[in-house]
């Protein structure tokens, strides 16, 4: 406790990337509502292009 | 807003297919609730058959 | 199978609306997929707007 | 794109607090992805704490 | 490290019922992949029977 | 109805461990809460050990 899921677009995030975010979203908790980093979790899943969609298109995948 | 997130087995969903479940998806949420298409997310995960189970056994894969 | 999870804001939708949202999910996956209505499960999570974020700001709570 | 689902216990969580978690999270996809802001929702959950368990237990509810 | 997540509607489960989930669920994970219970986190979740939809209907609430 | 999602890291789970958390996933919900194991759904997902983060840190993908 907490849980932290992100959920990208699979566009080569780099494993630094994703430590980056790990640490990022954990002192999050930690500074705003002062949870224990040690039962903190963070899960990454990425997320294939063509199966997001926006606006009712699918995704095309520029990095913004 | 909304966020529409549409898991099924992983058998060989076209992109073609996903592009029109996002469109389904995304215009259903337009005509039900009147929300807003440019905010509406639809996210497609396909499940490998052998980690989904029903009635306690794994799924055989055949389409229905 | 399939899973339909929805997620959208809580501003007072009805009764009425979450089943026309249940038939049209289900319909879609029948339509786009060919899957079986008996085994399709649609979930709708309503969400507090002050829990829901875009552009780094809460919710405001216009419907669209 | 992207989404960020954030799973807390029901604990006296404010509106400030969650504006904080909200504006925290979306940068930090905008510092390390350089994500587009704008598309880029969070969703805070509120989990009553007999409904959470670590450990085999039952959450206490203690911030900790 | 893993995290299960229960879905089940809104239909009285009792706080003795969720500590059940909870045993069972974890305990699960230790004698199937050996998982430490201590960092293996159940979350249930309780959904207002209007809002669950099977073959496109709502759930009409009987438990079974 | 219900529904169970078990995210694990992906580490080598046989299809026959699945099959194992399955059943017990689903034998779980028919002995505590006296759901129907027909409707009830299990989704296994595997996330590779560098998208899951705990305190802070990427997992090391020891078992345990």
């Amino acid at each position: 406790m907490p849980y932290i899921n992100i959920k990208v677009t699979d566009e080569q995030v780099t494993k630094e990337q994703k430590q980056q975010l790990i640490v990022g979203a954990t002192q999050l908790l930690v500074d705003i509502l002062s949870k224990n980093p040690k039962t903190t979790h963070v899960v990454i899943e990425e997320i294939p292009i063509e199966n997001w969609g926006v606006n009712g298109k699918q995704y095309l995948g520029t990095k913004k």
